[in-house]
């Protein structure tokens, strides 16, 4: 089972995939996003949802993994992570008609590492355990595969983490739109 | 030259579609959207993105106007906003080669009504004056409206609402990627 961890970010993000099979959990491939080069931040988001996209279209991962949004200091960050993750959680759902989870930083500390304020070094300790030795380019690449094993290791039964069943997919949009006769 | 105003809205958001044609501003159509009726958040992000990529699609507008975001007070309603509206922008750039601005409320409400800080009512008044009487079904509808029409009104020289010139269709994915080769 492929499982495809996003680290959600509006200049920059991670992802990483990985293969779930029984108990063997084995390495795919990962990667760094960056879209902070594109000043107009509506371009931004077209440009988040088509490396979404593509990446869910290249791998067809049969989970995908997200980190679930983080409340930042600053609320301009905010709504900025918060638009980018709307534009990311919209290119998945339409691409996949499996499950989207959620999980909490907490959380994917927690279950990687045995403590929910672990930091970094702790995590990247336990990647390279499960993993071997990974040349990361950036901290969202090694992100996103700690928030890929996280699932991988919390499985269905994990109740640690924040589980969202998405199925959207071919969902009837007539209980959306409402009044809408052309009048004139 | 079609303009389709957007209210965005993460529970539910309102649309309406004018023709400008040289100074005559004419309706066309509007409606309500309403997306509480889907308790999880990733399901109602795809579902916000079919929505509006329909109403895309459909009506194929020239240009569209969208409020910008609000600081609203809580910050998990604000989270919430921030993703639908992120989920929309995206649809919009993937279905539209033409512009997408962003209004402020203080800016729609200066242009519709000469004063920033206008109530509802003024508003509606300066609708009605310029379209007729129409039974608008929710707020988010009219305040579509006026969203298109601060457009219309404003034109190219407008300088009270932030514009924001989109053009990221077909924009290359390359620079985004990085460090992308398989590795194990």
């Amino acid at each position: 089972m492929k499982i495809l961890g996003i680290d959600p970010g509006s200049r920059k993000a991670g992802w990483a995939l990985i293969e779930k099979d029984g108990r063997k959990i084995t390495y795919l491939s990962s990667g760094s996003l960056r879209y902070d080069k594109i000043d107009n931040f509506v371009d931004r988001l077209g440009v988040i949802y088509n490396s979404i996209q593509e990446l869910m279209t290249e791998y067809s991962p049969a989970v995908v993994a997200i980190e679930s949004l983080i409340y930042v200091k600053s609320v301009t960050s905010l709504a900025k992570l918060a638009q980018a993750r709307g534009a990311m959680i919209a290119a998945i759902v339409q691409t996949h008609s499996g499950k989207v989870y959620e999980y909490s930083p907490n959380s994917i500390k927690s279950t990687v590492t045995g403590y929910g304020h672990a930091d970094k070094l702790a995590i990247e300790k336990t990647l390279k355990m499960i993993f071997g030795q990974i040349e990361f380019k950036t901290n969202d690449e090694s992100d996103a595969l700690a928030i890929a094993l996280c699932h991988a290791l919390g499985g269905s039964t994990n109740v640690a983490g924040t589980k969202v069943k998405s199925s959207s997919r071919g969902r009837t949009l007539k209980s959306v739109f409402k009044d809408r006769e052309k009048r004139s």
